[in-house]
């Protein structure tokens, strides 16, 4: 097995081999810009280690790899639409940078473009992937949908708000761990508990960036800090804060989450004051540990051998930080 | 085999069959909606007729046909908010009657709905059909690009038109018909004689359109009769029209052309004039039945029998009505 970095670049170095100038020029151009702005590449890296953990080599998993990754930029390209969103990993997003049709254009590509990277594998795990894929894709618009049906409610649940982050972003990481172990045909209770690794792993990590929002480093978290208050996000911190605050403080968070506030400098000192005081961070700390111990427990079920658990279990402790 | 309403009825059958209420309801009630619109359902009947030539049940077809028809209708949602179109099927757009986001991300969720019925089919054919799918849907989203870049070309040829349209519009007819050859695993040289059948039928129902929307009956044209011209589109007819067309009337229809105007009726009666008088009209109606006979020399070659010749045949020129 090679290390994570060495992953990301085979990834990379695959992705820039498939970047070739296709007409016309004005869809594959904002394809082939928002593939290239970066990120941390976590999904294909996750398929391609998987392959590895089930002996076959990283080579045979890059086109699942890719698939997953286009997709995964498809989404984001969409949902930066209806978001309304001027940034992606600090540079413009693309409906900003070109237009709206564009980018809804170019997205639609995206997504088939995806599907195409299957056609690598023969029928059977062909359609194994491509079902795989379709189930989750579908999963992650009805999560898109949630979250935004959310943004209107004022009686969201915690149990609600983990089934939208499931769909909209943890089934997508599950997915692409478990894509690794069709392509090595590895027994279905490996592949199933391999699955379910990634989904823990992607609810803690999706908490994590709900986390990171509000109290991470300004120096490394690549989005605006504070954006989910100053859009009146119900994340986690959120939701739990109204559940644990003060009738008071309850009050004084609707009442933050509820206007469109022109100094969202005061509103996020006073929002995070809250998520602390009522004990909604520690809340949320404590089920980012629990997810990412979840997590670990089903890598501890899965029968492979304990240098492979191992480096699963690291890439998980390194995604999580220095909070596990 | 049954005639092309029974197998209309069989489609639409199928397709509310298919249409369980589904959460979160704000993602499916538009995919509803736009699939409950009606229209003539060419595609997929082409689908599940085409089965039947091959002698296989129309049944078998089903899913595969609703594919096609549920991608038709995902490229109508996304194409209506590119366009800015306030209705479809005399009804209001999805973007109109909801908003855009939900259109964009309805539109997505159809996208991937269509590739989860060829999971009805076992490996072989379920990839067959799926790469088809896949190459087809890619060039659909091609077509409509290079129909966004005309609108600001002033030098668009009409082999550059042909081939947005044959993109845009035909190879969806021509796939819709090969994968009822796929499904009944009929000879490749067959199938591919009834794909090309499809394109060239593709081809002439798009001028077509073209033509009945400058000319067509207003009482049974389903879209707004003079709709291209309202929006500067460069349809076959503009552009025959700025070959054949007087030094005057080609100035004249540029200026038409290149501005929105206040008063439609009197723009689309003088482009209409140009049509006419130029000579456009009738070469597109030549055109139409150029390539209407060339599907049908096509359908000659298939070694099929003359009966089931005869009913692709009367398909066909029931599509182009009273033109052949």
């Amino acid at each position: 097995m090679h290390t994570v970095s060495q992953y990301q670049e085979f990834v990379i170095e695959y992705l820039q081999s498939q970047l070739e100038v296709k007409e016309p020029k004005n869809l594959y151009e904002p394809i082939h810009y928002i593939l290239g702005l970066g990120g941390k590449r976590i999904r294909p890296v996750l398929t391609v280690m998987s392959a590895e953990i089930f002996d076959v080599s990283y080579k045979k998993a890059l086109p699942a790899a890719l698939a997953v990754e286009i997709f995964h930029n498809f989404s984001l390209v969409h949902d930066d639409i209806m978001d309304d969103a001027p940034l992606r990993r600090g540079n413009t997003t693309v409906h900003e940078k070109w237009n709206t049709n564009t980018a809804i254009l170019s997205g639609d590509a995206m997504l088939i473009l995806a599907y195409q990277y299957f056609e690598f594998y023969e029928p059977k795990i062909f359609r194994k992937l491509a079902k795989l894929f379709s189930k989750t894709a579908l999963r992650v618009c009805e999560g898109q949908q949630m979250d935004v049906d959310f943004e209107t409610r004022q009686d969201v649940t915690i149990p609600e708000y983990m089934k939208m982050i499931e769909y909209k972003t943890a089934v997508l990481v599950a997915a692409a761990i478990k894509m690794g172990a069709i392509i090595a045909e590895a027994a279905t209770e490996n592949a199933d508990l391999i699955y379910d690794f990634g989904l823990n792993l992607g609810l803690a990590f999706q908490l994590q960036d709900d986390y990171l929002d509000a109290f991470g480093n300004p120096e490394t978290f690549g989005k605006q800090l504070g954006g989910d208050i100053i859009e009146n996000k119900k994340t986690y911190l959120y939701l739990k804060a109204m559940e644990f605050a003060s009738e008071a403080d309850k009050q004084k968070l609707a009442d933050l989450f509820s206007t469109q506030i022109e100094d969202n400098a005061v509103k996020i000192i006073q929002a995070k004051e809250i998520f602390v005081n009522s004990g909604a961070a520690t809340a949320t700390q404590k089920a980012i540990e629990e997810y990412t111990f979840k997590a670990f427990d089903l890598l501890d079920q899965m029968k492979i051998k304990d240098d492979k658990r191992q480096i699963l279990r690291a890439f998980g402790e390194n995604l999580m930080g220095r909070k596990v």
